[in-house]
């Protein structure tokens, strides 16, 4: 048992939907930790969410990045402005946590890991926040702690209840898919090496909102990965790892099941918000100033 | 309501495992079915087997299949004998139930194909009894009665406790995957366009006990299957549907449920056997005089 | 295994909706029976039912009970005419299975009993059907296996969707709670001695349609009960049992889920018949010709 | 969306497991509070937790109960200290958690209710962390908001893996049982008016470790419990509330379903801190400040 770490102060860039959820959760949820800093293109946004939560509305995000008073930045701006923003912190030395993508592309996410380790010090985070999801660490630690024995496969699904306005065939993967090939070679501590995507699309489709993938890793296992992002029943995510010994399921946080009308159900999340509330919040001041998160594996939260 | 049919005499070829099984099921659970014809080239062991069910014991397979006495035929012989055993009942213009594999190749059973078709009339089912098993028959229904909406995906998990002593990666999907391919076009009606597989096979496997593939249909569906034959943990059969108004998956027919030791668990069944005892004992002699089973499908049951 | 026993010819006395079904139940699932004779005061129902199974109208219960024709007996009629039948069918010297009650009190009751030791032979069944069904019959394997330790406790749930027309107070006890004074001492081997009723009665309710009880056994066991016949969602039986090591429950037999507008269900039964269809088919010719089910407890099925 | 509150200073009394669990929560996981002040009559004891969480160790408990440097009063010493220490929280008028019992007998807590009328403000909380279990408060939405249409029935399940020490008969009910009394009429919004309890003892029990009762409430529902203090098989909380259009239950928090060695598991909780661990943690500063829970029902929390 130890007692409270000193304060963090917390400035955060984007006010959007992200950046003021990633503001409540800090101000409210997260012990240790302050927001300080807000800065928005939109300056009546970010003036309005920081005077409900006692912090500076500040012009630049420049200016945020360099304050005395941050002493960590979370990046939420819209994803064209992430590489940059991140190499600023960099320049900073100052941890940052940026929302997915880190880049638009390999060559600005290959610049940043560059540019770190020139700096020989972990410092960036990119938001999977599925790591500190209670029941992803569990099945983790059911894995590597070799209860099932030797994982030999995994079976993820992802289901949006709605597309997002503008998402298209790529976005699928690049938004959304994008987090099973994080958390598989995670998961199975094991690194990808192959993937085959076949998307489920008929005459008149306007993209390819069903998507299947095949993952296949450096010591032979293969994951099969569902992405669906009009899944219209609510958001869905599952993922069940076989090994030579037994297997291990996500099971939905219910809580509560109702009897009525002739079935007997439990309530699906209607989105990431609802499922991930606790991930959101787990992690306290330790994972921003050293960069790492409590499994050892720093890059990510 | 309908009161019982004539009886139909049925003669068995064949009385290991799976042919002793439909012996006992055809005398003891199938109102309307009688065994009066018993033959394996084992003389010995059919005799005991013809002895207790009141049947005789026939000294080759073609005086059965002719035999007066004789109003339907299984075939649970040997691979090899498939082909043939099923023309000759085709000949003797016989409903047959044929286990898998029908013949050995293509080549022959386009052969069985084309006989009956000069026939003019179905007589040949082959055993994949999951069509007879009440809960994927549930999800069928489901599915074309389009409570699902569209169907777009299918996940199917196979799971065997320990590989048959002699399987080799091909067994692994002539022999048990082969149910998948003939169940999914069946569960959403469209039919199957292509196929890729992916072993998981690490340095040092004998052979690859643990496939995934990937199917394609007509209509754009996707359907993603692993097989795997060494689960070790049971017998495990799962089947998913996703529609794009909401999903349907069996539930394991688990009956009881019981918390010992730190664990709420649930059964999982030790063998096909078990898991689909229901389905072999289902048909009535209906299905066997006109080859058709009741959802019009009627190649197999 | 055992080939099939010789057929037995059963007369069932009552065409109404539980005589019916036990016709067509045993015309057409019970291997080895067949039903030859039918009565019902409504003459030209029992005509159209027997000519549908090939079997004979009879004009009067007593002549079905001493024909020739009948080797055993189903008493379906109206619960005041149960205790003469069913003695007529002791003074044939013939297997009856009695609809529940047995008889209209607890003399008319003895009187069957003591007739029926007079006889020196059992002959009697109540329709106690829960224990032939296969859920009910593993929770009793569970529990006198001794899996759970020493019993300590049994918690029963009994919900009907809609209470019959003309139900009341005591109508819940004699014609739904009876079920579980049945099964409890059935399930843990060990006779009850005691039960408290307490009805969940509010101001302005007609009759007491939801009543819990505790009972208790002579080895000190306790067992709540709740009976609810106004339940609405469906037809709902549960029960645990609870012991030193452990528990078990029954889990209902469910067979498929689905995910659709927010909420992952499961069907609830509509009724008894849709609940226990299995069990009403369960029994065999055996059961019937020597009064005893497989466990060895003969007087009920 | 708020800020985060002023600190508000808590001290706590009593540093066994149940303090010092209470000083890790208010340390790391409470937003808004800060361990000030520790006393227990093991003054070695307090002084390592005080290090620990750099707040004093005080030498008596009326001194840390009158200190400025406490704003609020945790109670968890021993049962028979909880009267005096309560109205000397009530005497300073510092907002009291305190942990069960509230006082040892009827008397005693009839004391603490008229001191605090005579105050005019509710101060005092005792330690029913159930009503801030997310599920519990889940099932209260569910059953106020009328979704179950009228309530009618409740059943719990109150299990504990092993009795504690020199546990008796009556330390069963107010110890354990306890909860349920709190809880079935805070689900149901209707107050207890009877209570019959009925143990489950055979020859030779030590004492009645397995108890059942039935509660009636003022609107005529009636709510079974079982509480079982040697389960053995883990600590298992349940909670049923049946009305008039459904039900709806508590189910596990599990998270995590492993299938291994025949049997598809998910893990029950050890004991109550594993189960209730966010209820703990969930309250903030407001409760403790303003004496009432978020629901408007400030005794308790």
């Amino acid at each position: 048992m130890t007692g409270r770490a000193e304060t963090l102060r917390v400035g955060v860039i984007g006010t959007g939907a992200m950046g003021a959820s990633h503001v409540t959760t800090l101000a409210t949820s997260v012990p240790g930790a302050e927001v300080t800093a807000l800065h928005d293109v939109d300056a009546p946004r970010a003036d309005r969410l920081a005077a409900e939560v006692g912090a500076a509305s500040v012009p630049s995000a420049s200016e945020l990045i360099e304050s005395d008073r941050v002493d960590a930045v979370v990046v939420a701006s819209p994803d064209a402005t992430h590489e940059l923003l991140v190499l600023e912190c960099l320049a900073a030395r100052k941890p940052v946590l940026c929302e997915k993508p880190l880049a638009l592309g390999v060559d600005g996410s290959q610049r940043i890991v560059d540019a770190e380790v020139v700096l020989g010090r972990r410092l960036v985070q990119v938001g999977f926040m599925r790591r500190y999801d209670s029941a992803y660490r569990a099945l983790r630690e059911a894995v590597l702690g070799g209860d099932l024995g030797t994982p030999r496969a995994v079976h993820c699904v992802h289901r949006n209840a709605h597309a997002q306005p503008g998402a298209t065939s790529d976005s699928v993967i690049m938004g959304s898919m994008v987090h099973e090939l994080d958390i598989v070679p995670w998961l199975v501590d094991d690194p990808l090496t192959g993937i085959t995507v076949v998307a489920a699309l008929s005459a008149g489709d306007a993209f390819a909102d069903l998507q299947v993938a095949v993952l296949e890793t450096a010591s032979g296992l293969v994951a099969t990965v569902e992405v669906f992002v009009n899944a219209e029943y609510g958001y869905d995510i599952g993922c069940e790892v076989v090994g030579t010994a037994g297997t291990a399921r996500l099971t939905a946080p219910y809580g509560l099941a109702r009897r009525r009308n002739g079935v007997d159900g439990r309530g699906v999340a209607a989105d990431f918000v609802e499922r991930f509330v606790g991930a959101y919040a787990w992690h306290g001041v330790t994972d921003y100033v050293d960069g790492s998160s409590p499994d050892g594996r720093p890059r990510s939260w």
